[in-house]
């Protein structure tokens, strides 16, 4: 765990501390591609915890946040999971590796921390009867696809985010999610999301062209 | 179809003239949240285009983008698409909603399209081969429930640019699949991702709280 917290009200009022540029969405997205090596320089605490804290901002249905992060900066660690991921250098090279996984099971275990606060009792208890009702009549399987979805909200945002606030990703799914699971502690029962290299760039990466609108997209 | 497209140029030198203000990443994660009630207040051909070219900047591995948009104005199916969704008042209000699907029947019949065109030719075979036998062997079903976790990493950009833009937006999940594909004539083994309505908000909405950091994430 991080031995310190940003305060909400600087992040609210964007008073963080940063040497990097803040780039618009709409920039960042324009700017943003996948980079495979990474210059030697940290990430720190804080900007860690600025991004993650971000990135948790995004939407969920029943603001259910089945998002979980392992934050990945010891580089046995980061050996291990390059290993696991058919040897992607950037696992190994990048200062920091973010596993986001999806945990539908640690999320109906504790829909009490979910419901809105604000809730009166019983619409808090009727909210979770819910709920549980919902979900708990899903395989776990498939409530484990439904809240993965759900995650990749949240890793969009996490690259966008990241753009904008002078770092470099590469989102990778080419991995044994069962050995990423097990370095990494997590349940066998959760989704892993993605693999994310993230750090300041050492190149320009590889750019991808992408469809026109009209290639995807319909007006009605 | 659009009129008229937005020149790349000015989309890449953020020259596109808007009357809205640009949000960091950072600030529009922390200022979005689902607005329900909308201004009447039309979204032009142009700001559409632009939003959805930005989404279409999301990250896919395989650069497969099985990301598809039905973009709805229209007041007629608007109101079908009401119905559809349990009668969700914003709908029917909001000036526009955008139908996100996942589409990976469409993708694999167009791979070549997907392809990076700098790539030489038989590069260009090998990676299409590659990918028809790797997504060939999935079942419809399971190849599609992909193709949607990738469809949510451009609703993650939608969302988060839609807000630095000067939008406000609502994803929802509750709507009959079935209905809605029917009305749009999306096709039946596609996956709605969700859908979105999307304007210039008349109130505040409803602000959710969101885990703690250290409710979410691991330090390695």
């Amino acid at each position: 765990m991080l031995a310190h917290d940003i305060a909400a009200d600087a992040l609210l009022t964007g008073e963080h501390e940063t040497a990097s540029p803040r780039l618009s969405a709409a920039d960042a997205a324009l700017a943003r591609h996948s980079v495979r090596s990474y210059r030697d320089v940290p990430v720190t605490d804080d900007e860690l915890h600025r991004l993650l804290e971000l990135t948790g901002r995004a939407p969920s249905a029943f603001n259910l946040q089945p998002w979980r992060f392992v934050v990945v900066r010891d580089q046995q660690a980061k050996d291990q999971l390059r290993a696991a991921a058919y040897g992607q250098k950037q696992v190994g090279d990048a200062p920091v590796v973010i596993a986001m996984y999806a945990d539908m099971e640690d999320t109906m275990a504790h829909l009490d921390e979910v419901v809105h606060p604000d809730l009166p009792a019983d619409k808090k208890a009727g909210t979770i009867a819910m709920l549980t009702n919902t979900f708990g009549s899903m395989t776990t399987e498939a409530r484990g696809v439904w809240a993965n979805a759900q995650s990749n909200i949240a890793l969009g945002y996490l690259l966008l985010i990241a753009k904008s606030e002078g770092f470099d990703t590469s989102p990778m799914l080419g991995f044994q999610a069962d050995q990423v699971k097990q370095i990494l502690g997590v349940p066998a029962t959760a989704t892993i999301t993605a693999l994310v290299a993230l750090g300041r760039g050492a190149d320009d990466g590889f750019r991808s062209h992408r469809h026109s609108i009209e290639r995807v997209a319909t007006f009605v």
